[in-house]
Formats: structure tokens, C-alpha cells, sequence
């Protein structure tokens, strides 16, 4: 399919074009920029919002989503999901069974539903999730749900592409908070304790709030604006600083069940509070700002690292190389002088 | 320091200048790549074995390397550690606990412990490690353990840097080994279950080996030496096929109780024969050159990346365009094309 036929599916909203465009970003393919491009015109200024959940396995992410779904559609709002899913050779994902539970809202054409891999997109899947969002955005859908699996690194990386992140915990996760909270609980806007209705709920809400009031009192913004935070407050209204001061947030504790639709609602109404408290303190202006510039960067940065081993005879040297490197009468070093070298010369065709 | 008195204090085998010669490489200041590159030569062809220890939070992976560092010593080898642990800006590491416990054997000499932190080192980690235990393997370590936290992208990439992976389950782990196997199940050389006196461990253990079997069922080299391998075949063997093909590994299922040792001295021996398998087969030389290749390529774009983000004006230009491309005026991918224009044409200054 040409790039100005993507472009044009697109224009009258056709999701088997969207779809196509999605692979197309993905892969990258010949193409895929150009439309990239298009789709960022349209959604710079964009009303659409992104909202990240992540969380470990098994806490009902997958569950939650669905519910956000229904909740948005309910309220007239279309809804594109991006499900960040790894994927295996031997099995063919593993869980796919989720996602085609998911997929039960997909006759409903207010909703995409789309899976992406984390194999193969090595090193990019935050831009390249970033990037399948913009999609998504300039294709009308109001709201954008990435879901994570897992906490890994990269995984947190591609929940940080998100305005809001959501962490979702279950009373099974136990002492697994004490192992998740570095990384993942500092990028968390609001928390969500889902199963509410088992043993340990209660107890988890309490340490989550705990450990919320810990960082609080470690935080500068805190610090400046009185520091008596130090206890376990869980709160759920953004707070007002001293009037020099923006507001700041203090991320929500939410208990859910997802099952039954319990706590939904005040999980969208959390979300949107996130969003006004963005707004009105200038830090959603902050984050878009941030955003693109590290979306600047990395785009560029694939732009000369598909040049180098892709267009130009870099990847034959390294050939050329291997059997000295590999017994040590040359370093990797060497060859990357050399490859830089070349590269800053104008020298590499 | 200067790098000519780091590249002494390694000769001499100073333990402090170890250190400090790895804090030079994680953060890659003046003269990483030289000590390297001398690390490097002099490890090509190094007896040095590298043994990645991952599996989920709570799997008691710090208390089994603990052993494993005990039986290498008992064994009369040295033993350098690599811990890569992510850690937060607000509680400064989530396992330091862990760590401490662990560092009870580093009165030792023969010893060397760790911790590298996921933070920081964006996209780079994997190559990162590897460059940590070639330090190591210069210094004169003969095994070298990479443990990493966690089961995600990053860390896979991390465990896939050694020559031999182990990964550590508990029956804990329960319903998450259905999570776990995409891309975990599939890098693992030797399977551990841990705290193997609990409740569920036979089960996890037997879960494992259907698993396997599945996927030998599946792999072609067993299909053409017979492909009779359907069933939940659990062994801790090389199997050697016919005459004409080199011997393939199965990866066999330990069960041990790191609190214990039970178990332990029976993992070392699977390492053992892992390594064996990997020298008889010819894929021991098959996946040193995989990874000296990636290493060259991976060095290679950092060296690049390095010069652009820092040497030339490319960031200035990022500074420059952010408005225009913040208000959608232009697009990151106008702004790439232009960067690499610079660079093609050796105009990028």
C-alpha cells in the first residue's frame, strides 16, 4: 500500500488502513516517517490523552483496561488501546488469551485494540509505542490506554511515553512491593490496589500509602512547601501549596475489582483530576515539551543508526573485522574508531 | 586517576583500582574505551566463564549466588560478581539488604561483588555488563555471575550477555511460569527451582518440564533427529544425536534449597556440563563471535551516539526546533532529517 493511499485511509477514518499503519511504524518500513509526520501535524495540539497502566503479572491489568474501556465508551469517548505484550517464538505470546478476552469490545468500531511486541523493536519500543499512539490520536480516538506488561526497565520506559501512569498492585503482590517501588513507584500518578476484595487488601493500601509518604517527605516540593508529610497520608485530591506555589499532586490509592466494576468510576474521575491538576499547573505543557524533545532525539537517533548499518558498508566491516576482534588482535574499539572516524568525515557511503 | 595508573593498578590486581575502573566504564568518562580495549585484548581467548542468574523478585537468586560463590571457592576458583539492580532515587536501591547479606563473603579476595544500577545506563545496560565482566575477566576472575533482577527486556538482554543463563523459579512463582516462559523459558540453559521443600515445587518442576518438551517438540533440530520429544521429558544430559549432527542440550530442572545448599553442588555441576556441551558442540566459539559482533556494533553506535549528543551542535538544533515542533509547525522527523543530513554529508560539527 502507497504512503499517500495510508494517508488517505486515514483522512476518512478506514481502522483496516489504521491498522496497516500501525504495521508499517512498526517495522518500519519504506514510508513509515512520512506518514509518522503526518500523523504528528494533526496531533501536536491534540485533545487526546495517554494514560499508561502497568503493573506486575497476574494483577488484572488486562481486566482493568476492559473496564476503562466501557467506562469511556459509556461517557461517548473513543477509546485506542495499545497492549505492550512479549511475545515468544515457541508460543506465540503468551498471553493471548487475555487479549482475546480484551478483544470482546472490538465490534465496537469507538474501540482499537492493538498488540505490539517487545521483541525485535530492541532498544525503541518506547518511541515506537509513542509513535503507533500518535496514530491513534490523529485517527480521532479521544482517550489512549498503554498497558504494560511486566516492570521491567523497558517497560517503565514505555509507560513514561503516558500523561498519566497508572500502577496496578494486588494484595498477592505481598512483599513484591518492596522489590517493585524502585522506579515503578516513583512514576506512578495513581495507584490502584485491584482484587480489593481479598485478604491483604487493606494492608497493601496501607503500605503503598506508607511508602507514598516517605518519598513525600523526600521530596523538595514538599520540603519547600512545609515538610510535615512524613506520615502515611493517603489522599486523593490534588493538593494546594502555599499560593507562590503550584499545586502539586499527591498520587490517589485506589482499591478496585475489575471483575465486578467496582472503583472504576473513581478511577476515571482520579484520572481526570490528574489531567486538571496537568493543566492548571503548566505541567502537562512541561511533560508535552519534554516529550518531544526526547521524541526529537531518539527519532534522530534511528534516523543515522538505520543509515549507518543500513545504507552505508559499516555492517560489512564489522564482517571484515569479526575474525580479528573475535581472537583479540583487535578490539570492538578499534572498529568503532574507525566506523566514527568514517562518520565524522563525511566518509561513510 | 589517569588511565595508564588504572591500567597498572589491574596488572598489579589491586582491588580498589578494580572498582574505580568500573565506575570509569559505568559512566564513561575520559578513557573508558581505552581501558577497555586493553581489558578486551587481553580476554579474547580468556578461560573466564559467564553465568547469567535471573528469574522473578523473591525467587532467592542473591542467596543461590551466595552458594554458588561458596562451592566456586571451595573449588579454589575466583569469582566476581556483577548485580544489576534497579535502583531509585528516592530509597537508593530497593535491594540493598540483599546486597549487604551477600557482600559477608567479600573479606575474600577471591571475591568481588557489584551492584550496577538499570537506571542510568538507557539502552546500553546489556553492553554495559559485558564490558564490567570483561574487567573481571581481566582482573582474573575465572566465573563470573550476572545476577539480574526482574524479567523484563532489559534484563533478558543482560542474562543473554553469558555464555550460560540460569533461571532460578520457586513454586511461589505459581501461575506466573504462565507469564514467565514467553522469552524467559526460551534463554534458559539450566532451570533452578528454588525453596524446593515448599508446597507446589513438584508441580512447578513438572509444569517446566511439559514446557520443555513443548518446545523441543517444536525446535527443528529435534524434529530431525527424530522428533519422538512430545512428552514432559525432564534431563539433566546432553543427548547426542545421530553420528552426522552435532549433540544438542536439554536443559535440565534442578531443585534446590539456596538456604540449605541442597542442590547446590548438583547446579555446579550442570554448569559444568553446560560449558562442556558448549565447547563440544562448537557453540561455545558459535556464540563468543554472535557476541563479539553485537559488542562491535552495539560499541560502535554509542561512539556515535556520543559524538553527535555531545560533541556537535545536534543538541543545540534539538533546543532550537523545540518550539516548532511543540506546536506541530514542524515534526520530530523534519528535524531527524535534518540532523542526518549534517551527518551524511560530514557537515555535522
Amino acid at each position: 500500500m502507497a504512503t499517500g493511499d495510508i494517508l488517505e485511509g486515514l483522512e476518512r477514518r478506514d481502522p483496516a488502513v489504521l491498522a496497516r499503519a500501525i504495521s508499517l511504524v512498526e517495522n518500519q518500513r519504506d514510508g513509515f516517517e512520512r506518514v509518522l509526520a503526518h500523523a504528528y501535524s494533526q496531533v501536536a495540539r491534540g485533545q487526546a490523552r495517554r494514560i499508561g497502566i502497568t503493573g506486575p503479572p497476574g494483577a488484572g491489568k488486562s481486566t482493568l483496561t476492559e473496564r476503562l474501556i466501557q467506562e469511556f465508551r459509556g461517557g461517548g469517548l473513543r477509546v485506542g488501546v495499545i497492549a505492550v505484550d512479549p511475545t515468544s517464538p515457541f508460543t506465540g505470546g503468551a498471553l493471548l488469551g487475555d487479549r482475546i478476552r480484551m478483544e470482546s469490545t472490538s465490534l465496537d468500531t469507538g474501540v482499537f485494540i492493538r498488540s505490539m511486541a517487545t521483541r525485535g523493536s530492541y532498544g525503541g519500543l518506547a518511541t515506537t509505542t509513542d509513535e503507533v499512539a500518535d496514530l491513534l490520536a490523529a485517527f480521532g480516538f479521544e482517550r489512549i490506554l498503554i498497558e504494560t506488561v511486566g516492570v521491567g526497565q523497558t517497560e517503565l520506559d514505555v509507560a513514561g511515553t503516558a500523561e498519566t501512569t497508572v500502577l496496578v498492585l494486588v494484595p498477592e503482590s505481598g512483599n513484591g512491593v518492596q522489590t517493585l517501588k524502585a522506579g515503578v513507584m516513583e512514576i506512578a500518578d495513581v495507584f490502584v490496589i485491584n482484587k480489593s476484595d481479598r485478604p491483604g487488601a487493606d494492608k497493601l493500601r496501607q503500605e503503598v500509602g506508607v511508602m507514598l509518604g516517605i518519598r513525600r517527605g523526600n521530596s523538595k516540593a514538599v520540603r519547600r512547601s512545609g515538610g510535615q508529610a512524613a506520615g502515611a497520608v493517603v489522599s486523593d485530591r490534588p493538593t494546594a501549596g502555599p499560593p507562590d506555589r503550584p499545586p502539586f499532586w499527591e498520587p490517589p490509592v485506589l482499591a478496585t475489582v475489575a471483575v465486578q466494576g467496582t472503583g472504576v468510576a473513581e478511577l476515571t474521575d482520579a484520572l481526570d483530576r490528574h489531567y486538571a491538576y496537568l493543566q492548571s499547573s503548566g505541567a502537562l505543557e512541561a511533560r508535552r515539551r519534554e516529550r518531544v524533545r526526547k521524541r526529537m532525539r531518539s527519532v534522530a537517533e534511528r534516523a543515522v543508526r538505520q543509515w549507518v548499518w543500513e545504507t552505508t558498508r559499516a555492517d560489512e566491516l564489522l564482517d571484515e573485522r569479526l575474525d580479528e576482534v573475535a581472537d583479540g588482535r583487535k578490539s570492538p574499539y578499534d572498529v568503532a574508531a574507525e566506523i566514527l572516524e568514517q562518520v565524522k568525515s563525511g566518509a561513510l557511503r
